[in-house]
């Protein structure tokens, strides 16, 4: 029913899946534009720029954000990574909803400039399937899956800032949630203004 | 995710069909329980008691006031009208989301009680079409067609105290779209409090 596209910012679980969940909904649903964001980290090897992010020197970074080019931008260990504003802006003025993934940080400073983007968090079943999941990868040390289920503890705190929570327990299912969630709130009375003014016109002049 | 139900409110202009998506809804998904008024006016021909309405007596009707066994009542014309508040209740700890219909001020009324509540507008794409299905009963007449017209402009001025609006264009595609809206509403952390608490628990001693 209405024409602008939503913001949408899908944070969770490091494991959850956020990233094949985006990827899906993407390559499912034409209306979904995927933003991509910047960084001064190095390339890991198989990374295109463009395509996982953006990677810009520390010099363009500093100068984007100078230029108010990026919607939000942090620093973790030494290296820069940000959200550049121009593609989110195209595409929501063609109509097109724009995910974004980001952390809770991130996701509060775009809910402040942007008070009608949608917060979703994407969580597993339970915290031994989400265990499970950092070990099946088998590239991560004990330590380092420790690390991260500690760090989502920490996550876990901040869900209800979140306007919605999903669970990925079958990815199928989790996707097309995703998509109805998305849905749900294209039909928001803020959303569709033009047309409620519409009816609203015609039944005056009726 | 949730197993509380949820309290969904259905608005909407005369005439857009709430009581035949409701029927719908109710068909074809076993999770929705309907909730039916009682009233003290006189059952039409074909209407039956516990069905389209409770039939009570004035009498009968002042004494569950008095008793706070309605969540809401208005008078109308000379009769009462309201929703009894045992099987809503009943329905809703079973985890059944149960539907009522009701115009805006007993809309507004329930929110009050039930903060939870989902307050959803039901409208046709146009004036033009709501005039036609209007007319189309073939029972009205101009007058009556008129009048009904001039109160969804006076109805379509409270659409903004709604959670969302749907468009009774293509009938299956609006109850779709309802069940989604539904859907999409179970997945807020607010009615998700319990696997938030367990998940937060699991991570905490993993």
């Amino acid at each position: 029913m209405s024409h602008k596209g939503i913001l949408i910012v899908v944070s969770g679980f490091s494991g959850a899946g956020k990233g094949t969940l985006m990827k899906r909904l993407v390559e499912e649903y034409d209306r979904y534009a995927l933003s991509i964001s910047a960084t001064t980290r190095a390339p890991r090897p198989g990374e295109e720029d463009g395509r996982e992010y953006f990677f810009l020197s520390r010099e363009q970074f500093e100068r984007k954000i100078a230029d108010n080019a990026l919607i939000e931008y942090a620093e973790y260990c030494g290296n820069y990574y940000g959200t550049p504003r121009e593609y989110v802006e195209k595409e929501l003025a063609d109509g097109r909803d724009v995910i974004l993934e980001i952390e809770i940080q991130g996701a509060l400073k775009i809910r402040k400039q942007y008070p009608d983007a949608l917060l979703l968090f994407v969580s597993t079943p339970s915290a031994k399937e989400l265990r499970r999941r950092l070990s099946g990868r088998g590239t991560e040390t004990e330590e380092v899956i420790d690390r991260r289920l500690h760090r989502a503890a920490q996550e876990a705190e901040g869900i209800e800032e979140y306007d919605y929570i999903v669970v990925n327990d079958d990815l199928e299912t989790c996707v097309r949630e995703l998509h109805e969630i998305i849905d749900a709130a294209h039909h928001a009375p803020g959303r569709n203004e033009e047309f409620i003014e519409k009816m609203r016109r015609e039944l005056e002049e009726n």
